[in-house]
């Protein structure tokens, strides 16, 4: 009924990266029926679903989060860890750190144009962990 | 244990708009205690969770978002589809496309000032559709 | 299986709070493997996942969502409730009120560096209410 997974994403560069392949070659055959809950865990990478086909989608949506939260703020007081730390944190609050996607026949049921979001903030995130758990039936 | 039903909202003018009603219509009974799981099947269109009773804050949220977002940004590479395209991915990637809400005593467990937004980002964005997945006993 | 309490925090000043220990306080003993769904009752506040560490990063958190979503915008509509009021429920929309958590050999599964935030939009919103729904086996 319920199976749990700890995935590890390779590293990428600072940017918007399609995942769902690299996610669904780490999950075990998915019920027929329910959901799979993904969680990352980390503070300045973020998980969503957004297109899945046109690649300036993720180069326009990193020009947009960059002048979201624009790095150097004067204002800024937590700084120690480098000038795209405190940003990545801030646009991983906005995106979020999780995901709840249905699977149907045994599959993930994602629209047509949908695909899983890595949004990594960070120039040097390193590998991101996630936890996938799986509720069905 | 667990139920899916697939959802097709009518289509909605650009701006957020208030959906628990239609929602709950096509969910079925509902069991005594749980989770819905909805998930928005499209990637310029968001769901979310905000107040239910003013109006105007529906119109203001319209504003703030395409405020945080502007249109005809020059540096967007993807514009084919219209300049109300590449925002509209990009404000749903902030307001995400998936809900978990408590079922409490059979019914949506929402607060008082709570309802359900589906935030349509495009012009003619047409029917939206959502899996509703119910976990419960 | 499914098992669901009401959680009340105590009032926050406006701004990010760490919530981590105040709401596994009021969860009871959790199941070896499954997930916590924790829905906020409110449209003014939300709930997310951010660092646990740095105090710094939460006092950065508010600058940038301040500037984010200013108030006093001549634009707005929706003002009688003060001015804090409908940013606030612009911010909850940006960092959503749900979060689907991992559950693994009994306790939450986060991530070294995170922890659950209460992110307080409004400068009295009071004792905030979430209602948690475990499931898992």
């Amino acid at each position: 009924m319920i199976q749990q997974v700890e995935i590890t994403l390779s590293p990428k560069a600072r940017g918007f990266h399609l995942v769902t392949n690299e996610i669904v070659q780490h999950l075990p055959e998915l019920p027929q029926e329910g959901v799979v809950c993904l969680f990352c865990l980390h503070t300045s990478c973020g998980l969503s679903i957004n297109e899945n086909a046109d690649p300036d989608v993720r180069t326009d949506m990193e020009t947009i989060f960059n002048r979201l939260v624009p790095e150097n703020n004067p204002a800024y007081v937590h700084t120690l860890e480098g000038p795209d730390d405190m940003p990545a944190h801030a646009k991983a609050l906005m995106s979020g750190v999780s995901l709840t996607i249905p699977i149907m026949r045994g599959r993930l049921r994602l629209g047509t144009w949908q695909g899983i979001y890595l949004c990594e903030f960070r120039h040097h995130g390193g590998a991101r962990k996630l936890i996938a758990t799986i509720i069905g039936e």
